[in-house]
């Protein structure tokens, strides 16, 4: 199936404007590198002032080159660039890679420069991958649309990663680290500038090129979060782990922070969320990526927590349970009846788990090997590591461990193991070709198998059927302003039950809806222009007979007639008081880069002080929803602590996914919508307050 | 200054018993490695059936040794290892390092032998390293008491580490491990069993020892917890870090859990109090460790939180920043006046903080230099890390680069600077030589420059005066069953507030309390028998009339009559109910291995449902205890949230650290106690509950 982005990256035609002779130029390297790597297609060097470039035929422009070529490498100054990519567009070039910097990067100069391209980019259709970028590669075929010289200077192995950056420098970096961590990239690619082609984009085009398993990306700033969600959910599908990292401040800088929702809505809170969402790893440092990116190419996942820790030490035994434990692995004990096996070939063994083979193994050869072999037979460990320090690189163990690790592979193919030894990358390569990751540090090994045990479980969920919208009309118009009661009934009409209320004009009216419900009530102040009653004491809680009602309706009156435009008081709120359940905050917050997201936490000091929340991007279903509901910290209240029952989790996630459906109905109005509280009650939920800001 | 343990580990003197002619063996590694590394003392092998061993002369029996030997190896089976030990005794040998197993990790057999080691010990003073250990090594003395071969096999540069373990082997993969991570080591203990010797001892000896600049130590299980304070307090004292990796189960296993605090005391709980009060670092995984011990042998500390981040590498920049903010650095940008001066050499430079010198600095040599003076010389950080990327260490920049930093070196020996550059070790090398720490990845050094911080915060404090234990004497007895009421008055007595209460027999009397003090009041049957009151209905909140409190007394009554033995209702205790301030747990648990312990806590959920506590090993100050209170997650509520007052900390302090001295005082008796809740008032605290239960 082709691809935007097939002209760019996979390109059988290439020419290179600015192209030297000199390889050590940077307008020589690209012709340098694709001549030492064998690009697999026809390679055009522009240069009008030479006959030959490194003993190439050179064309004196991009117009005289004989055929419109997929891709054109821009190495020229700043101030001809322009020209030189209308020139391309001319001669119906299908893409360009600019080198180029001198764009929006340094400010208002660049930044009109920057929109030129633009325009000339959507006007032609010619896709730019840059300005301010350190370009591309496709090892397979040969193609170097880059000038870095960390590239050229080694053998590169192929491998089934693909890198996108939108920093060259970085990108750089990890191609570096990442190489030095024995993981195989086919596919790089730097976005700089992002004029026309996104990290999004590129990692769509990974998610469907077959020579790509493992997808390994680094971003600032994203401009068009739905489609990076796009491109992530294809990865997904695709079954390709994606690592991602995501740097920038943590700090939610100068977005509006009208309600609740959107002061606890950091970039990075949302950006959690989406990964979350969609699968995807997000990793701290440059170490770990390269090392779940390294991992990951083995392209084995467990399919269940059951791991078998296997050492011969029994130090580092206790060390692998804990780090197991930690990561919520399952460290079941081997059953009993093969703990007496290996008993009996090792006395002074460890049976439970982790199974401690002592350093006997040393002595007597086979003892690991049948020792190991009962252990995948009988115990049904979804995947296994194996701590082995440096016996299988040492003089005297090395043949027959190598002996051992062959012929299990041979029996099991699919048996997940990772081993951790110390030595050399070359004393591991044996192992690695036989489909054994290998870590020096054991504790890293249980980091880079639950990075497998996650993307395990995302890629056995069944088909995520993303929410299909029905094509509601939004019910919420910009510049509205709604009391609580006017958002409660929306609320209401969109199938989330609130609490019993009225609007009373009188305090009789209040006093003969408390008789109606025969509960203990509540009032509130309810206008339009009052969104934070609390404050100013616009609220009562509690109420339980008719002299207390009359006192607070008068009070709430009073307190409404000085703070609200007298002609905006709707009235006096009579709701029940709901004693019982868990008082949780919903909320909406339109985030600039995702759109209409949600937020979910638990009620008082969680969200106030802990701020433990969790984010998802509209619309999702009842199971993601859950998923929401299950991350946060506190997530025990719910099961019902201190003698509490436990309370109604389904409608929980039935509510937050019935408001991302009216977050995104209503996206093109809404600022935000705290629910503060949602009453979680043994049976159902209860919106008790709603706040809608709008647009 | 004499140490304990000079015989063992500096000795002038060495036999090896079980010594064989070839160095492959166990018996003729440690010969074979102190020949090679140039024993500083007498070396005398034994052997009754040799003449000679590795070329020197052999002897018969330890008897025939011409002196009474410092330390002696003994490499001999286990059947006659008890004997040969007695034999040294007799010999007037001062230590030996016993590598031979078959002792208390085989089971009951080896206990006995185990126990007869120890009797051996005692009754001679001979000092005894293991058994069931891997030895130990001091190399600048050429003392090898080990057969491990991985020693043997390399050129060990020598350095200012100083490791302990208990686990053999995972003695030898750390330092395997350190070694590759370019860590120099001197001294390396293995304690195995610790029949005599223990991890606390050795951390005690290398806090006196000149060479050792920093302690890594590894243990999975400590005996003695008071020794292993007193020991991690002298390296705090010496300025030497403490790097401590402690494993094990995180489960509290068999203990007592009969109080609040009991449950919540996790062995792992436990110690992360007492390394944060002993100021040491907790690492989690080896690499982490070999990490943190390579930065702390450069021996510099930041004196403060501001930090300088310089790049070459605008994305890099963001991460640095990122990472440092997320450790709590302080990324103050550079003075306006510096920020122009490096904006003149280098028009695009990023000048705020990170400093992103662009890759322009590759191409104009002293641009980097101008621009580092002036950042050192102007802005005042406390330390700074620089991401290089490769610029130090390739062929173009390379000269230039060491140049700029032997000359900064020069003008600033103290300055604290962090180098992230990508190449291997080796090319590290004269950087490191300069006394610039180098890291590859950027995050990493983020963290060790945190670790830096933590032990510079550590060393500034002035000096800790352990608080001096006046000789009360305890006054909770064995066995003595306390009422609530009972319990306070003794908390009373030791200082601590409570709540204004009395203990009545008669409804009137419960009411006339109430008269005497205006306040609503709580009831609470008062019984030794009742530890939870809670649980069966015996506590009323919030009365305050007569009728409440006469209906709320007759009901406590009634309760108390069924549930409890007659005979021990003391009576109603009526106390004054509080209802503004912050619900606190403070609490006491004599652990088995640490004593008298201290637990703080914030009432509710965050005690309840996310065991948000901090502990310290009593007594401790009231400076400890505002750490103690710091470290909570949610300290934040302390300050006042949703328009609280604040409460008065200083006040919680004092009473965290009085309940410490109390802890102390009645260790010997004491089974644990809970205060919960004691209230922190705006001015002040009162102990609201208490339960003290006794051994």
């Amino acid at each position: 199936m082709p691809h935007s982005l097939d002209a760019l990256l996979r390109p059988e035609s290439v020419a290179v404007i600015g192209a030297s002779d000199n390889p050590a130029r940077i307008g020589g390297r690209p012709i340098f590198s694709m001549l030492e790597g064998g690009f697999k297609g026809r390679l055009y060097p522009v240069n009008p002032n030479r006959e030959t470039i490194q003993g190439l035929k050179s064309y004196p422009s991009i117009s005289s080159v004989p055929e419109a070529v997929d891709s054109v490498v821009i190495s020229v100054p700043e101030k001809i660039a322009i020209d030189v990519v209308k020139e391309c567009a001319a001669a119906g070039v299908k893409s360009v890679v600019m080198f180029t910097s001198g764009f929006a990067e340094i400010g208002a100069a660049g930044v009109h420069a920057q929109s030129e391209l633009k325009t000339i980019s959507l006007n032609s259709g010619m896709r730019i991958v840059g300005p301010n970028c350190l370009g591309v590669f496709n090892l397979n075929q040969g193609w170097f649309g880059t000038f870095a010289n960390t590239l050229a200077s080694k053998k590169i192995p192929t491998g089934p990663i693909g890198i996108v950056t939108q920093s060259g420098a970085y990108g750089g970096h990890l191609f570096t680290i990442t190489q030095n961590r024995g993981v195989g990239t086919n596919y790089w690619v730097t976005t700089g500038n992002e004029v026309d082609v996104d990290v999004a984009e590129v990692i769509e085009f990974y998610a469907k090129e077959p020579d790509i398993k493992v997808i390994v990306s680094y971003a600032e700033g994203i401009k068009d979060g739905n489609r990076l969600c796009k491109a992530l959910d294809a990865a997904r599908k695709a079954k390709k782990p994606v690592i991602f990292m995501k740097v920038g401040s943590t700090e939610a800088g100068a977005r509006a922070a009208a309600s609740h929702t959107a002061s606890l809505a950091g970039e990075d809170a949302i950006y959690d969320g989406v990964f979350k969402q969609f699968g995807v790893y997000r990793a701290e440092t440059t170490e770990e990526m390269a090392d779940i990116a390294y991992v990951c190419q083995f392209g084995r996942y467990p399919s269940g927590p059951k791991i078998g820790l296997q050492t011969i030490s029994g130090g580092i035994g206790v060390q692998l349970a804990d780090a197991a434990t930690k990561y919520g692995f399952d460290v079941t004990p081997l059953p009993k009846n093969t703990q007496d096996k290996i008993l009996n070939l090792i006395p002074f063994a460890g049976v439970n788990n982790p199974i401690d083979f002592t350093g006997q193994v040393l002595n007597e050869r086979k003892l690991l090997e049948e020792s190991m072999r009962h252990v995948i037979d009988e115990a049904d460990y979804d995947s296994q590591i194996l701590y082995l320090a440096s016996l299988p690189i040492s003089q005297f163990t090395k043949d027959i461990s190598l002996e051992i690790f062959t012929s299990l592979r041979k029996q099991y193919p699919d048996e997940l193991m990772i081993l951790s030894l110390i030595g050399p990358p070359e004393a591991r390569a044996s192992y690695e070709a036989l489909g054994y990751p290998c870590f020096e540090d054991h504790s890293l090994a249980v980091r880079a198998m639950a990075a497998l045990r996650y993307f395990g479980e995302v890629f056995k969920k069944e088909e995520v059927v993303s929410p299909i919208l029905i094509d509601k009309k939004p019910v919420i118009t910009r510049g509205q302003r709604l009391s609580e009661f006017e958002a409660k009934k929306i609320f209401y009409a969109a199938g989330m039950p609130i609490t019993a209320e009225t609007l009373a004009q009188t305090s009789d009216e209040a006093i003969s809806f408390w008789r109606k419900i025969k509960k203990p009530v509540v009032l509130k102040i309810s206008s339009p222009d009052l969104q934070h009653k609390t404050d100013i004491g616009g609220v009562i809680l509690n109420l339980d007979n008719e002299s207390e009602i009359e006192e607070g309706f008068n009070k709430l009156r009073d307190i409404g007639k000085t703070k609200a435009n007298k002609n905006n008081i709707e009235g006096i709120i009579v709701s029940e008081m709901v004693s019982n359940g868990v008082e949780t905050v919903l909320g909406i917050v339109n985030d600039p880069v995702f759109g209409p997201t949600v937020m979910f936490g638990l009620g008082g000091v969680f969200v106030e002080v802990l701020e433990d929340v969790s984010f998802r991007v509209a619309p999702f279903d009842e199971k993601e929803a859950s998923s929401m509901v299950d991350e946060i910290r506190g997530r025990a209240i719910l099961n019902g602590v201190r003698g509490a029952d436990p309370v109604d989790v389904k409608a929980l996630a039935g509510a937050l996914s019935q408001l991302s459906f009216f977050a995104a109905e209503n996206a093109e109005n809404l600022s935000s919508v705290d629910l503060n509280p949602l009453i979680v009650l043994p049976n159902g939920t209860k919106i008790a307050d709603a706040l809608i800001i709008t647009k």
